[in-house]
């Protein structure tokens, strides 16, 4: 137990309280499920694989959209909304596309009482329905780059799903830009997939790796898919986002031309990139504990929570003083005082801290004769007196260090998690037990990649740039190496 | 013409571009879609009906999405997301609602190539999957109030449609809330109309009255419905959002009940409300001019741009003071520095104005040698020398003061194109010719307001609050008139 009371019935309250989340060492999915459904994040809906997310959830969604969406204005993207609806005859055009994607399509069948003549398929991804418009809306040199970007629901019928993580219907953002030269294409596909890690690492402390995926791995219909992929405290990886360089083949079938400045007649060179609310599932799984979420501060909805502790003589003069605090802290933080009479501090201690929320400042009578307040980190259970003059200047010191730990700390188990080396055996023997991230030489071969999956359920996550090749054969063929590849079990 | 500009040659240019968007006495209809095809807002799909928002108008629906969000959460609310697809049992546990939706639904019928059991209509609106959930998540008084909203899409199977005012897929937000009492249902209802009102008239400068829907017109499966309705300058009137209270209807057959503080079991009582995408329609249709659009500055994606004169000689002298001026200007306002050099200063002067940018800031040569900045507002053409130093200062106060001007002169057309009387014959005659809005004493009776609309085309837009009854027999039918009703021919 993180939080360190001397108050023994204090003591028994908080045990019944975590006795509800199953310990992560017990059960890791359990417990991911128990932490999601008890902080009421999201509920299972009626429909097998559907989910709908409670304010909670969305709360920390809305957060990911609100920063990811400043860094894509930033580098010069606008958003637009295209239709939820995709034709068949245009799903159809690209050929690797429609075969990725048909297993896992919803079809619209019949609308205002008549049968429609050709089915509609709920957008998986909207590459066909955009390339549609783009095939009329570019015409010159002029009208390049085309750089945009929707927020939107998306549909794919998955046969397992898991909250977040996985399901039939999840929101993401999805970037489709249109480039003059293939380098520009590269140069955009490249750009975002920083832009994805760096918030990874900035917003939501989660150190990610960024690399290539490999041909059986990329998304379908791409030249190209980098992703950057994180490690749960599972040992699971977990694909946390995805840039595309679709280079022409979307152009061509849709035919996406454009009169460049030499009169010549081109197709365009396009990109799509996308990360999900799965994001929120990884949130939960690189920080949480046994009992309960653990927020980076930048991605808290409630940074900061005040328990007043009322003593029926004295509430009048805490509740004063809680609420000037909150006032005055409401300026800069995201600050909730939590005054309702029918929930014990305790059991308010319990439930924010299963909340993630960062800081907890406690205040009653004695504190108040002293002149200062508690306050109490949830990352590392610790606490400590402030004098009440200190606390916005303390508590603003305070977040950023978590969010430092909190990475810090995320680095640390990744590095900890992740071994270099070309041993098979002992590879296939991590990835039943500890898991974790493997750095191998790999032959290049799809034939080899399929074997090592077969064997052990683990995937190529990415082949990382800039990254020496650990090894002069294969790990697991013996074949001359030509690639270093990072392997694990994935979500 | 407003723009007042002595040059031959650019008058020609101007009336050029003008040309291709069909004036609004000549074609109303046209004139509106020629805008928004012209301005890039939209573009048709290739489904019939549906449409996509390109960058620009979707620009302006997110300024709407970000004033309202606001306002939302500032009375308490909170967001959330709930899945697309409803299971049709849920859809028909409502009879009102299920009958009125009916006829407008898309039906998925199959999923990752199986057949489904149960056919999901995508949601026309969410009360029915929505009611499925909070059957759950509210079991006692301390659950209470549930004030929750979404931003989605919702698709409705049109017969007639048209971009922005009536698509088969729209934007939308929708509040579903839930209470302990009648009293408080109301309230809510009540407060969010006035949040729909409040934000119309501030921020987009679009007076609105406020009212209650009759029987007719009222939500299918709602107690009450509120809403409030914008005068267009055709003369139509435009619902622009409504605000339902629910009553018990949903929560009886939904079962969606709470433990009382007297220990009862009861039945809560719920509202809905919401505003879509058709308001950047209203935007076009209350502002608009022959030349295109004009954008309240609050709603602005771009406030003020400027144009510099660029000749030869003096290149680079103007562009760098028009960078500095850009500069300076975006720490307060959206501003958008147009220096591109493939299109003339006229082009560009009629594509800012007909995108209806609030400001225009001309600088050439001869400006930066006599130290001013020509300033042209785009509401009335007016056209104002300011020093260099003043510039910042001006144009918050022109700005602002556009921004009330355009809502005073809407006011003004209402109050213009707004009769109040008890004479049939001269109401049906209006009808036909220049429309508006007809204030009229009516009985209240169901068959009387359907004879209207079949003889006149138009439709009780609301009863407005706290209004005298102006005759004491019904305008129409000659019985005892009970309520003041604002007729009109609608969108």
């Amino acid at each position: 137990m993180e939080q360190g009371s001397g108050n023994s019935k204090k003591q028994k309250q908080n045990k019944e309280f975590v006795k509800e989340i199953t310990p992560k060492n017990v059960d890791y999915s359990q417990w991911y499920i128990d932490v999601i459904l008890k902080t009421k994040m999201m509920d299972y809906a009626p429909m097998k694989g559907f989910m709908a997310i409670r304010p909670f959830g969305f709360a920390i969604w809305e957060k990911i959209q609100e920063q990811l969406d400043r860094r894509f204005k930033d580098t010069g993207h606008e958003n637009a909304y295209f239709p939820t609806f995709i034709p068949q005859s245009l799903l159809q055009k690209e050929a690797d596309h429609v075969e990725g994607f048909a297993p896992e399509l919803a079809w619209v069948t019949k609308g205002g009482n008549e049968i429609l003549n050709e089915p509609l398929a709920v957008r998986p991804t909207s590459e066909a329905i955009i390339c549609d418009f783009y095939s009329r809306w570019i015409q010159s040199w002029r009208d390049l780059p085309v750089l945009i970007n929707q927020w939107c629901n998306v549909v794919r019928w998955e046969k397992s799903t898991r909250p977040f993580l996985r399901t039939s219907e999840f929101l993401w953002q999805e970037g489709h830009t249109c480039h003059r030269t293939e380098e520009e294409a590269e140069e955009e596909t490249l750009q975002m997939l920083e832009v994805y890690r760096e918030f990874l690492e900035t917003e939501m402390a989660i150190p990610a790796i960024a690399g290539r995926k490999t041909e059986r791995e990329k998304f379908a219909g791409a030249l190209r898919t980098y992703c950057v992929e994180a490690l749960m405290t599972d040992g699971r990886a977990l694909q946390a986002g995805t840039s595309h360089n679709l280079g022409q083949h979307f152009a061509k079938v849709f035919d996406i031309t454009f009169l460049d400045q030499d009169d010549q007649l081109k197709h365009i060179w396009q990109t799509s990139w996308g990360v999900s609310t799965r994001l929120v599932g990884a949130l939960i799984m690189v920080h949480g504990d046994d009992r309960g979420l653990i927020l980076p501060p930048r991605m808290a909805p409630t940074q900061v929570v005040i328990v007043p502790i009322l003593s029926k003589k004295e509430k009048e003069r805490v509740l004063e003083s809680v609420r000037e605090l909150e006032i005055q802290l409401k300026q800069d933080l995201r600050v909730k005082l939590d005054d309702r009479e029918e929930y014990s501090p305790g059991w308010k201690f319990n439930d924010w801290e299963m909340k993630g929320t960062p800081v907890r400042i406690e205040v009653g009578p004695k504190d108040l004769d002293k002149g200062h307040v508690v306050m109490a980190r949830r990352d590392t259970g610790e606490k400590e007196f402030v004098k009440r003059e200190e606390v916005p200047a303390r508590l603003k010191e305070l977040l950023e260090q978590i969010q430092n730990d909190m990475l810090e700390k995320a680095i640390e188990f990744r590095k900890a998690n992740t071994r270099t080396g070309d041993d098979y055996e002992e590879f296939k023997r991590l990835m039943e037990t500890e898991r974790g991230l493997y750095l191998a030489p790999w032959c290049g071969e799809d034939d080899c990649e399929g074997k090592i999956k077969d064997e052990t359920k683990a995937t190529i996550r990415c082949l990382p740039f800039d990254t020496e090749v650990p090894g002069e054969k294969c790990f697991a063929c013996g074949e001359k190496a030509v690639a270093a590849a990072y392997f694990a079990r994935a979500y």
